[in-house]
C-alpha cells in the first residue's frame, strides 16, 4: 500500500458532498486523499509523533461583528496548531470539523482559505474532517504533528530562567475596546485577527534544551500557573519585565490571552547560548520575565498580585 | 524521553480544571498523560496508522429525551471509533472535544462513563481533548488507530460480492418510532442507543482481502453510493437479501442510518474461504447483498427503487 497522499475519492451526489468538494476545490492541493472513513498517516521520518485539539466556538471564542469569516478561519487553525508550536514541534496533518449553521453556509470558504492559509504557512496537510449541521458555528480543528525533541509543561526545574516571545496584550487590549464600543488599534486588532503559530521560535527553544514550555493561550499569569502546576515550582515573574505591545500596561499584558506566544522555561546558560544568536532565529524578542523558584507551587510576582488568568468555566466567561 | 504512559500532569486551580479532574477520576487508567499542550503518540508496533474525527452535535444526532446521557456518550465514541474499524484498523488513542452548556454540566460524567466503556472495550487510551462552554452540547472525538492492511472505500472491483455484518433497521425503526411517539422495540432502541464498532469483523475482513469497505452510518443505500463513487464501479443490491431486524422490511433497512455495522466488497474467493470460518470470528451473520458491476457508477436494485440515503445537508434534515 502506498503512503503517498492519493488523489481525492470521488464522492457522490448530494448537499453535503457538494459542500466537502467546494472546500476540497478551495484548499486544492493542500487537502490530500479525502474521503474514506479515516486517514493515513505516514511514518515521521524522524522525531515523535504528536497530537492535539482545540474548539472554536461562535460566541465563546470569536464574536462575528468583530473579525471577517477568513480571520475566524485564522484564529481556528492558530489556536489548534500553536499547541504543536508549544511542543516544540511542526505540524504535519490536520482534520477539521466544522458545525454549520445555515447562515453560515455563506461563509464557508472564507473561513476555509483563513485555516487554508495558515496551514499551508505551516507546511502541513488536511488530510480529514467532519461536517454536521447544527445551531451554533463550531470548528474543532485536530492536529498532528512531529517534534525532535518534545517539550512539556512539567519540567520547569529550580533556577530555569522564565522567558516569552513576542510583545504580549494585544489580544486583551482588543476585546476590551471592542466590548465598550471603540476600534482597537491596529496593532492590537493584527495580533487578535491574525496570530501566528510560533514554529521556529518553539523549536529552537526545544533544541536550546527548555525544560518546560507552553503557548499563552490563557493569558501569561494563567499559562505560567499552568507550568507551575504541572512541574510542580513556583514560577516568579517579574511583572515590570513583561513585554507589553505598544501602549499596553505589563499588567493588562499579562492577562491578555489567545496570544499564541510562548512561555518557557531554561537553564540560564541555555539561555544565554540561545539568546547570542536568537536574532537569526526569530524577529520577535525573546524576554526574560523572571525565575523558576522553589518552594509551594504558584506564580508570585514582587511588584503587583498576579493575576489569575483565564479559567473557560468561571462564572460569567462567555468570551476569551 | 520515555514513551511509556506518564501520570497526568498536576493542574492549577479553577472550575475549568476541576471539571478536567473529574472526568479523569470518572476515567481513571484509561485516561493517559493528560494536561500538555499535545500528547505524544507512541510509534504504532506494526502497521500503517489511520486517523478520523467525528462530532455528535445536540438536536442533529440525538435527542436528549430519548436516550441517557451515558448512551449519548456510547453513542459519540462508537461513531468515531466505527470509522476505524471500517479501514480495518484498531483503535489506540482517542482526543475528546466538549462544547458543555450549564444545563449539561450535572450529566457529564455519565457520558463520560458511556464514552470511556467503548473506548476501554476498545483498547484504547484517552489522551487528550479540549473543553469549552458553548450554547448548543457537542461531542467531536478524534480517533487515531493502526492497521494491518487498511480498507479504502475505493477499491471495489467489477465481480467482487458485496457483504453486510449484522442485522440492519435497528436505528431507523427506533427513531421512526420516538417521532410518532411510540416506545420502539428493545432490539431496535438497543441498535440505536448502544451501538458497537465491528473491530473483529472489521480486521477479518480487512485480513481476507476486502477491496473496499466502509461503515454503515448513512444507510445501507447511502454507504454502497459512496463505495460506488470512489471506486467508480456499479454496486448491485438485492433487496430482498438485506438482513433486517425483526419486524423490519428490508426496503426500510436499507434506508437505517447509524447502524456502524460494516459493508465490504470482497472477491468470490475470498468470501467463501472467509465465509468457512466466519462462526470462528463473529457471532454476527455476514451476508452477500449483491455484486459489483460495472458500467456507470452507482448502486442498483432489481427490485425497488433505491433510496438514496441520509444526506446531512440535504433541506429540512435535522437529526440523523
Amino acid at each position: 500500500m502506498s503512503l503517498e497522499p492519493r488523489p481525492h475519492q470521488a464522492m457522490r451526489e448530494g448537499a453535503e458532498f457538494d459542500t466537502i468538494r467546494a472546500l476540497m476545490a478551495r484548499w486544492g492541493d493542500l487537502a490530500v486523499d479525502i474521503g474514506d472513513d479515516a486517514a493515513v498517516l505516514a511514518p515521521p521520518d524522524e522525531g515523535t509523533r504528536v497530537v492535539s485539539v482545540d474548539a472554536c466556538v461562535e460566541n465563546v471564542h470569536f464574536r462575528r461583528a468583530w473579525i471577517s469569516a477568513r480571520e475566524i478561519g485564522v484564529r481556528a487553525a492558530v489556536a489548534a496548531l500553536s499547541d504543536l508550536a508549544a511542543m516544540g514541534a511542526r505540524a504535519e496533518s490536520v482534520l477539521i470539523a466544522f458545525v454549520i449553521p445555515d447562515a453560515w453556509r455563506e461563509q464557508l470558504s472564507d473561513v476555509a482559505d483563513g485555516m487554508g492559509a495558515v496551514i499551508r504557512e505551516a507546511g502541513a496537510r488536511i488530510v480529514g474532517g467532519n461536517l454536521s449541521r447544527g445551531a451554533v458555528f463550531s470548528i474543532t480543528t485536530t492536529v498532528i504533528g512531529r517534534a525532535r525533541r518534545v517539550v512539556p509543561r512539567s519540567g520547569a526545574c529550580a533556577g530555569d530562567l522564565i522567558v516569552v516571545t513576542g510583545l504580549l496584550g494585544g489580544p486583551g487590549a482588543a476585546i476590551r475596546d471592542w466590548e465598550v464600543g471603540e476600534s482597537p488599534t491596529a496593532w492590537s486588532r493584527g495580533r487578535f485577527a491574525a496570530p501566528a503559530p510560533r514554529w521556529a521560535e518553539g523549536e529552537a527553544l526545544a533544541a536550546a534544551g527548555a525544560t518546560a514550555m507552553i503557548d499563552i493561550s490563557d493569558g501569561l499569569a494563567g499559562d505560567a500557573r499552568h507550568v507551575a502546576a504541572a512541574s510542580g515550582v513556583r514560577l516568579e515573574l517579574d511583572v515590570a519585565r513583561v513585554p507589553a505591545g505598544p501602549g499596553i500596561a505589563p499588567e493588562a499584558a499579562m492577562q491578555s490571552g489567545e496570544e499564541y506566544e510562548l512561555l518557557a522555561c531554561i537553564p540560564a546558560a541555555a539561555y544565554s547560548a540561545l539568546a547570542a544568536r536568537w536574532a537569526t532565529l526569530s524577529p520577535l524578542p525573546l524576554t526574560v520575565v523572571g525565575v523558576v523558584g522553589t518552594g509551594h507551587e504558584g506564580v508570585t510576582s514582587a511588584d503587583a498580585p498576579v493575576p489569575r488568568g483565564f479559567d473557560h468555566f468561571a462564572t460569567g466567561n462567555t468570551l476569551r
